[in-house]
């Protein structure tokens, strides 16, 4: 049994963090982190777990917190967990950053694309990128985990097979992205409310989006070559889901088959990811509560371009579901444990 | 480990059924029925469950499947189970039944409300009303339970200490209900379709709903005297929950703070029913997913009534949920066996 | 042509006004207020009027634009207009106000339930409460109306007939009402975010609701006596609408035929009130983006309590359309001109 | 005033055409068809017209209706209009068919994307496709128009100005659309019922929608090239609107501010498309319920690319609004005539 605190545990991401630890078997929540709510009981945020979790807010003293945790995941806006990591608390205790500080190895990109400046550049070398089904082996040494964020996990996944094997022409890679709302947080903010959201759809974050570097930096080291990608993110009115739509021309001679055949050399073994049946299109609510990735392809012989889909919860496998999962691998505990979550329909 | 056969296991109660009990530990499904997907991969149904479930739909052949199976859920419509079972099945095989068949007493009133004549009169006086809260000892030694409606659960448990205690002027309930939309089942009519519902509420059944008369049944056993009631149902766009809102005269001298301390005393020791802290009123998504109910009073002094509220998952507690935690009584288990369920938000 | 200047033009309510009057023949809107956005273009608050409105936001001068409108709508907090309106404007422009301040009569009640003191008191004696259907002859020669609220109007319609005839035991109401959560405004609450109110149904002020004393108000001077009555206000994850299912014993000995005729008695004749067929139960969807209210009534012989519904647009009969529908009466314009707005489904 | 009939009044576009039809002051609808419901009144299928409409359901015999109405609407599935309409029938009539059966030129193409024979292939040369904004001049003299397709017209109006002017490799284009519920009909399939759609985004159609043929034909008249595109379509949960994203690499040398000024060029003397400012994307929200498509771009320098992003409501100027504009332009009304109609929001 180990002990977790968790920064930011307010937060969607940090509250199904909670959940998620509470069923796990190997782990105690130790610290509900919440900077905003300090003294209140996290059951007053989130009456979900009335009844279930006794704890009150903690402040977000890091150093404080490694001495009683074997493992703080930090769910908090980028910036923090990077001005708060030292070498102490690593030396003490596991890191799992939720956020975008240690996603990305070069930092100038990372402060072009984040506007802020990087407070801690001197971990970024040895943070790894916990994206498990890639960099499972690292990850279980690791004693700072840059948790991938939600776009760029259904991204990789999706296109992965296809760009390693050279199957694609990188140049043309469009990936076109729509998430449920809880991806934009819980701040109180006008664009987010309920009839601002409700009964639309629109893009964001158009040719901008701070996730296309990390995308392409990860698709860069899949396929060998400098990766330039159109990246799009839309909002839809549902909580959770995000559905990746890419698009890219096939440069090799390659039947849909063998395409197909990639996909389940690379995830059949994998217990998260699932290649549907032929024809078969992901859709966010099969997944929906779940770790699971559900990816497929199709290829278009009239313009000769596959569409690789992939449909995943973005608060579990595109952030809490994957920290856990990062967890499991960096403490030794079988990788699924506390993540055999059926997905719930309707 | 037993084995649990599910006769109508496509629809949304049944597909519940099958989420709740892949993750029991002392059940394996040996059968998912569903007369019109037979010999379809149930996966092709639900696809939160590709690569989990290998099986293909059944018929809805009662003995057969009672000869396979410890335990059969009926998650059909009314009618079916009544027209199927038969002591024959039911000296081999417990059936919980998850339709109205044998939830009301008398059979005359079940005919009258739900326009059929009833197959099996034989059975309905041992069975068993499947409120776990309130039939707790009879339902371990019965071979047939009766699940409960997902209205009467939700409004039973929300009004059922003040009832008992006498303290409510029974003549005087009445019970204004809201419901997500999977409570209209999965049948494909134009009421249902996405646009119908979406941005819409209203009232239906509106003074003849047919949970009237179980709702009244079990409240006048609780009270001791015949009750008659208003109900109203309404259909609000979500896919889940059920919310109950019910007012009543108070007859006797009692203050707010007694009330309250009677749901504490007939619920603290209930593992599903949450009594909220004082002035928190109970909400559809601080349970969704879970087995919990959530309820709580409010008593106003100047009209001298009292608001009863209580919020539940009509596909856990107020179907599924229940149905195994009728299960785990009538075989023994841990009550909470398998439902230990966090409530997932949002 | 007039001049009509909107105090608040940037709330939900606003910004319906500005949709109906810009649509509307004899009037010209020369003053969008809106503190919060003052000097930035209207339409890049809301860009459905892009390219159709090119004004810029205005502060709350109600002096100046006094000077300049024929009419002013304050579409504002309570509070706000009884803080500045004044004799010298009353001379000058007609006042419309959408908030509370002028709707209750005894500046007690109105100072207990909204927790302020009533800063212009004067002039409440003077307004009239602004339900067309109801105070039309007063309602023609205001120079201040108090528009109703929301929850009133559709209340009160639903239940007006009844009272007023004597049908029902005053003592016995209860109001169970659903609102779409524009009704909740545009201000930037974590409670109003998409995530929170999506997939939720939850009672609020339960007991204690502020339109209360107002619905009380006009059940009070139409049944001629004292009413109290429990109000439950509920919040429905939809953007409009709002449904009230109203219930009260019935005193006198009439049949369901005579109840129904009193409705068309009192409505036939009224544009904006559509009694449905009988059966027929209202819902939001057919009244949104209207003027209308949709009533019906359901007799319940076991219970002997009549189910008074209704259903209508709380942004247009509920707030914009309704204050439009004063301003024609006010101007002595056709009652419903630019108000013949046909329900928009789905 | 001239005499409408509808054939297919009850599907979704065909009781919009309904709504604007009613409040068009140079039409009068002389009957409402539908199959389905004939003898009923059409008020109770759509009880947002109660008390407005009249009329009863007529069956869909084109040759009795062409005797009495100037102007058919056909809002059926493709084939009926073609099995129906005849010389006779366009001697006396205009027909305004809102299904696909003449918009593609090739009978053959037509064949083989929709799988049926085409039934009045002689009529394919003389309809005239019905996107105002490029054909004005044909389409005021047509008999027989081809309503465009939801998709087609968002897809096209987003790149026709990049298109005609050659700034685009067209062999790059790729169309990722997005659309709201009422798009898939009223038929009641399980695929489209409330729990089935809320809580979901996928693709559908991968490859293979029928809209796709459509948009390339146009698209190849425009830019005076055979174009071959991709085309992904999907379904978002929410009542209207479509939302279209569109990539396409820029071929020649110019700025992003000469691309905009092009859509200026092309669009500022068109009632109905907005170009927005710099910056904004357009959302469905902004044009819900008029007959608006907005539009804009935006250059991504890193990729070379330009997306291209259009947004209008599927009902209006996707369906039912496009209609009424050509039967405007058929018939020397004012273009917005009856779609003055300022889209409604929240």
């Amino acid at each position: 049994m180990i002990k977790a605190g968790i920064i930011g545990s307010t937060g969607y991401a940090g509250a199904e963090l909670v959940r998620i630890l509470l069923a796990h078997k190997e782990v105690e929540i130790a610290w509900y982190g919440s900077r905003s709510y300090v003294d209140e009981p996290y059951s007053s945020i989130y009456r979900n777990f009335f009844q279930v979790v006794d704890a009150k807010c903690m402040d977000d003293n890091m150093e404080e917190l490694s001495r009683q945790a074997d493992v703080i995941f930090t769910a908090t806006p980028q910036g923090l967990c990077a001005s708060l990591v030292n070498e102490d608390i690593l030396s003490r205790c596991k890191v799992i950053d939720l956020s975008a500080d240690f996603r990305i190895k070069d930092v100038n990109v990372y402060e072009k694309w984040y506007g802020i400046e990087h407070k801690a550049p001197q971990f970024i070398g040895e943070a790894v990128y916990g994206l498990c089904e890639r960099n499972r082996e690292q990850i279980r040494s690791a004693r700072l985990v840059a948790n991938p964020g939600c776009y760029p996990t259904c991204s990789f996944l999706s296109v992965y097979p296809l760009a390693k094997e050279g199957i694609i022409d990188m140049s043309t890679l469009i990936i076109d992205a729509k998430s449920g709302t809880s991806g934009a947080g819980r701040g109180a903010k006008t664009a987010n409310l309920f009839c601002e959201v409700n009964e639309n759809i629109k893009a964001y974050g158009v040719a901008g989006h701070r996730h296309t570097p990390e995308i392409e930096e990860q698709l860069s080291y899949a396929s060998g070559e400098d990766v330039t990608i159109s990246f799009t993110p839309h909002l839809v009115p549902m909580n959770r889901g995000i559905l990746v739509t890419a698009y890219a021309s096939v440069k090799k001679d390659v039947t849909p088959e063998e395409m197909r055949q990639l996909y389940h050399d690379y995830y059949d073994k994998e217990y998260f990811v699932r290649v549907l049946e032929d024809g078969v299109c992901p859709e966010t609510r099969w997944v929906e509560g779940s770790n699971y990735v559900d990816v497929n392809i199709k290829y278009d012989p009239r313009t000769r371009r596959v569409i690789m889909m992939g449909a995943m919860d973005n608060l579990v496998k595109g952030a809490a579901g994957q920290a856990v999962q990062n967890m499991n691998l960096m403490f030794g505990f079988k990788e699924q444990e506390g993540l055999e979550l059926l997905p719930v329909f309707p």
